[in-house]
């Protein structure tokens, strides 16, 4: 039995996804295949990076991920296949994979070549469905493509920090389902750059002095129950998946709206994270 | 085999459903995972009763129905799991349940307690899924959690009526795709209040004096074919989830409106039913 | 092991989806269930005809196809099960098969009769789920229904030319993710009429006289690569499924739009193909 994941951009109207998933049950009769998901927007490599990231980890080793974004095949834009942490990624070479091979060092990278074969203007169906049964019945990589060392990185996605190391620099990489800002901050560049000093995360036109861990953190269990209204409030906190995310407590993105649009914060904008900055002591001189 | 079932808020673009298969197809190689939605408006528990109840009957024996709407953990809001009618519910306590509940006594509630080893802001992932793959192994709801004999009750999705029950007081429980308005006044509510009394339902400013029981038996088949016109008809019908319903005849809520925006009917709206009063005959003394 | 794939109107928030998932799990426990889509727009036959037919084929031979679109029995609108190209289809009469049939002779068509000892206002969940569950146990069709001979024809799906075939004039059949607009004209059609003349393929106020057969041909290899700017410009190309479709290249319908709104193209405008009429020689006779 092989376990195929699908991610993409195609939408769940069109007949893309059932056809891609007929094709697969004719390859791997006995396949188990999940949906991460197919509401990507069209073509953006920075949230397919984001969900995949944070999805595949909990997949049983060995995992089959197919991701169908901006996937036509070009001279500037590769099909590879993948081995990376015991799970492999189907994919074009389009940036989406940086996001987790910047952390784990790829096994084994190969640049399909089986097109030479196949003339397509779907290769989601035609090409990675191929791939993926011949990887789930064992087949190397080696027999579908050409080993390379190298893959294209996604840059913007990174955070950055100055040379002092008195701030972080992050920008908006997602809004989730209810309306949450998440930014490109991990808690674990946060703590390596922050060292347990204080500090100020600047979103928008609004600071934040402190960050959660959890949604439910802000409530003041001293209070008496009727008392504790956070319905509404803004917080800063590290999400389920560790990056920083600007929440409004109880958000409903369709109704009174999510963080990102009672603060107006989009896709792309900044979020900054400034340190206090740790004064050494100086000896001065007695004159 | 296990059969595990999902209904949550989570939305079907971001990670957090395709975590969860993730999850458990890691514990459970040979599940059978099936969405019920992902798609109930952000903590709305009335409309995850509404959905749940109508769902999980269809299911055999023994299926775990997985709920991750508004769950994470507080003082306020513990997680169940529940044995009801041969099926399993694992929940935040937060009055879902009770919609089911309120029909069919549980045989056992267990207030989950693995918490105590787990710390998370991903409940669903991190909790809920081992007491599925607990359960799914045979495993019993004791070794998981306390056993407990109450659950949050829902108060407002229960119709009601006065002394006389010469009135059904309900309200909007639920707008589905179509744009159909859904009472919580059930058929059998209907039945056992009005006795075979005549009636006129009120909703809006809309008086119906007959409920239908099916959307297709507003069309008169002694008429000739053509003469049969009857789209954009507005009707009261029981669903088939047994619910009063104010519909319109074929209507499509993304081009021309259902009966929720035609009619301007809206989630907690009040619907009426009043049956009209048998006088009993008295006998006038003569004098 | 059955394979059963559900295309409906239904949407994926209600309980109708997991309700028939959940029967089909009853009856059928080893079975694979695919959605293809739930996200058809209320009623519309077309739509589901488009879908249907380019996913269908991917689905390996024996696969049962549920299609709950209009499927609310009347005396208009008859329930059948059909045998074609090695798929079993269960649906209403109501013209959505015929777009799949035009190509493809049925082997056989039932008109389902189950229902003399079912009373339903769900369908889908009470009689075709039986059907497909009888289909998938080995049982013949002619156990559920009486055999017929002629199905409900879809007229406004079928493009028409003029006697002298200079012009082909077809209809937009289906908007997808992408916004990219697809008629109802396939590939084989204009070829068998073009046979190789210059065209003119007219939509809304926009002419094309190349059809591409990838989104990336329009992309100029001989131009250095930053020079190779064409988001946003318009396109005609043959898609994956083989029909004329006009797209804008890379574009976003959440974001700056497909070519639905950038071109103002709606659902059954007019899209046509002009040929230069070839002029035979004549022989003008000497006076």
């Amino acid at each position: 039995m092989s376990l195929i994941t699908l991610t993409t951009d195609f939408g769940i109207k069109d007949h893309f996804v059932g056809a891609v998933k007929g094709a697969i049950y004719s390859e791997l009769p006995d396949a188990k295949i999940v949906d991460i998901t197919h509401s990507i927007s069209p073509f953006n490599i920075t949230e397919t990076a984001y969900i995949l990231k944070n999805a595949y980890k909990s997949f049983p080793k060995n995992t089959i991920h197919i991701v169908g974004v901006d996937s036509e095949l070009s001279v500037e834009n590769k099909h590879i296949a993948i081995l990376l942490d015991d799970h492999y990624f189907i994919c074009p070479d389009n940036g989406l994979i940086s996001m987790i091979a910047s952390e784990i060092q790829p096994t084994k990278i190969v640049e399909i070549n089986i097109h030479n074969h196949i003339s397509t203007s779907f290769p989601v169906l035609d090409v990675f469905v191929k791939v993926a049964s011949h990887i789930a019945r064992g087949g190397s990589l080696n027999v579908i493509g050409k080993e390379i060392t190298d893959y294209k990185k996604l840059i913007e996605i990174q955070p950055k920090t100055n040379q002092r190391q008195t701030i972080i620099k992050g920008g908006v990489l997602y809004i989730d389902n209810y309306g949450n800002v998440i930014s490109n901050i991990h808690k674990r560049f946060f703590q390596k750059i922050g060292k347990g000093r204080p500090f100020v995360v600047s979103a928008g036109r609004y600071r934040f002095k402190k960050i959660f861990n959890r949604y439910n953190e802000i409530v003041d269990l001293t209070l008496p129950e009727e008392k504790r209204q956070y319905d509404g409030e803004k917080l800063a906190l590290f999400n389920s998946a560790g990056f920083l995310e600007i929440a409004i407590y109880r958000s409903n993105l369709g109704t009174v709206g999510g963080a990102s649009t009672l603060l107006g914060l989009q896709y792309r904008d900044t979020v900054t994270i400034e340190f206090e900055e740790i004064v050494k002591p100086e000896f001065i001189p007695i004159t």
